[in-house]
C-alpha cells in the first residue's frame, strides 16, 4: 500500500464518520452548529483507527461508526476546551477560528460539554452488543481524572514547576494527554468483537508515543498556515518538550523507531495490517 | 413518617455519598480537590432519589451508591461550569466559593470535564450488571444535547430574547434543565432491577416541576445566607419565572398540587414508599 493508498483510507474515515456527525448532529440550533464545526474538519485519526481495527476484528462498519464518532467527539471536545481563553486561549484551530472565537465562550463550554456526553451516548447504543460496557469503561478510564484530564494538568502544572521536566515526566504526561485515547481506539475493534487486543494495545502505545514526538517536531519544523494552528508555543513557553530534551535529530530517529515497532506489534495480523502500518509511517512523516 | 425521619433519610445518603466520593477521589492533587469541593456540601437530592428508589426495588446499596454518585457528578459538573465568569458569573455557591473562584478558571473547566467521566465510569462498573446499559444510555440522553445541556441554551437564550417566555417554554426548558436528572435519578432503582418505571417516572416528572416552581419561589422569597447562592437573579434579569407568570400565591398552589401528584404516583408502592412522599413534600417547603 502506497501513503497515496493510505491517505485514501483516511479520507474514507474523514467521510464516513462527517456524514455520521452531520446525521446525529443535524439541526439548526447554534448549540449543535458548535458541536458539528468543533468535529468536522479535523484529520480523525482516531476515528480512522477505530474503523481500521474493527476491520481487523470483522466488526460491521455501523456499529464501528458509532465508537469512531464517539472518540472523535471526546478528542474534539477535549480541543474545544483547551482553546478556551482561561486554557490554552488559542484563537486557530485547523486553521478555522476556535469553538469560541467564533460562537463566544459560553456556547463553547456547552459545546465541549454536549461532545463528551455524545460519546457516552454513541457508545451506549444496544447495536454495540454486550462488549458496549468494556468500551464505556475503557474510554471512561482514558478520558477522565486518570486519563486525558490529568495529563491536561500534568501540562498546565509544567508551565508554572520551576524545573523543566524530565524525559520520563513528559513521557508519562504525553501517555495520558494523547496515548491513552489513541490506545483506546486502536483497540477498539478487538474490544468490540471481544478478542485479544494485546498486539493492538502494543501497537497503540508505540504509535502514540510517536505522533507526541511529531508533535512536537511539528511545532518546531512546522508551517503555520499547514499546521493549522499557532506553532513554536512550547518554545515560546519555555516548556521541555521531546525535541529540547533528545535534540531535533535524535527526536527524529526516536520516532522512526517507534513507527517500526508500531508495525512490528501487528505481526500476527499479517496483511490484513497494511493500513494501520501506513498510518505508523503517516504519524511521523506528516506535516499537519 | 415525620419531616425529621426525612431530614435523617436525606442525611444518610448525604453521608454515604460523601463517603463514597471521598473514596473515589482520594489523593492530594489539585483536580481530586476540585472535584471532591464541587460534590461535597450538596442536597444531594438527586443521589438520595436513587438510593430511594433502588430500596424500593431491592437493589443493593453498594450497587446503587455507584448510580448516587454518578448523578451527583453530572449535577456538580453542570453547576462548575453553569458558575463559570463565561456563564452565570457566580461568586457563591452552597455558601461557599465557587469552584473557580476558590480554584481558578483552568482548574474548573476541567474538574467538571471529569466529573462528567467520572459519572459515566461509575456506571460502566460491571457490578451494575446487565442493566447498566439502560442507565448509561438513559443519563447522556438526559444529560446532552436533547436534555439539560439543550435546556442550559434555552434558559441562555431566553436571557436575550425579546419577549419573555411563555409558561409552555418555561416549562420545557425546567423540564431539559432539571427536570430530565432527577427523573432519572427516580427512576434509577426501577432501571437497575429490570423493573417497569412508568410510576416512578409519573412521580419523578410532577416532583421535578414542583422542584423549580419552589426554586423560583426561594429566588423571590429566600433569604441569601440560607439559600447559599445569589437569590432575585432572575427578577433582576428580568426573566420570566413561574412566579412572574403564575404570580406567587398561583405558583405556591401549583407547587402543593404537583407534590400531591407526585405522592399519588406511588400508590403500587403502598407504605414503602413513604420517604419519596416525603421528599416531595420537602421540595416545596424547603428554604434553600
Amino acid at each position: 500500500m502506497t501513503t497515496t493508498q493510505f491517505a485514501n483510507s483516511l479520507a474514507d474515515a474523514q467521510r464516513l464518520v462527517t456524514g455520521y456527525a452531520n446525521k446525529v448532529l443535524a439541526g439548526d440550533d447554534r448549540l449543535l452548529e458548535a458541536m458539528r464545526y468543533a468535529i468536522v474538519g479535523g484529520k480523525m485519526l482516531r476515528g480512522f483507527l477505530v474503523l481500521a481495527s474493527a476491520r481487523l476484528h470483522d466488526v460491521d462498519q455501523g456499529v464501528a461508526l458509532r465508537a469512531a464518532l464517539a472518540i472523535e467527539c471526546i478528542h474534539a471536545y477535549s480541543l474545544v476546551h483547551d482553546d478556551l481563553p482561561c486554557m490554552d486561549d488559542d484563537d486557530l484551530r485547523r486553521g478555522q477560528p476556535t469553538v469560541h472565537r467564533k460562537f463566544g465562550e459560553d456556547l463553547a463550554v456547552l459545546a465541549g460539554d454536549a461532545l463528551q456526553t455524545l460519546a457516552f451516548e454513541l457508545l451506549s447504543d444496544p447495536t454495540l452488543g454486550p462488549n458496549a460496557l468494556s468500551l464505556i469503561r475503557g474510554l471512561a478510564q482514558d478520558a477522565g481524572k486518570d486519563g486525558m484530564v490529568s495529563g491536561q494538568m500534568l501540562d498546565m502544572a509544567a508551565e508554572t514547576a520551576s524545573e523543566p521536566l524530565t524525559l520520563d515526566q513528559i513521557t508519562k504526561l504525553q501517555n495520558r494527554k494523547t496515548g491513552c485515547l489513541i490506545s483506546w481506539s486502536a483497540t477498539a475493534g478487538a474490544v468490540m468483537s471481544g478478542a485479544d487486543s494485546t498486539a493492538l494495545r502494543q501497537y497503540a502505545d508505540a504509535l502514540g508515543l510517536a505522533f507526541q514526538i511529531a508533535d512536537d517536531i511539528l511545532d518546531v519544523e512546522g508551517d503555520e498556515a499547514k499546521v493549522g494552528k499557532r506553532v513554536q508555543k512550547d518554545a515560546d513557553a519555555g516548556k521541555a518538550t521531546f525535541v529540547s530534551l533528545l535534540g531535533l535529530e535524535t527526536a527524529k530517529s526516536r520516532a522512526a523507531e517507534l513507527a517500526d515497532q508500531a508495525c512490528d506489534a501487528l505481526a500476527i495480523y499479517g496483511d490484513r495490517a497494511e493500513t494501520l502500518k501506513e498510518a505508523a509511517r503517516f504519524v511521523i512523516a506528516r506535516d499537519s
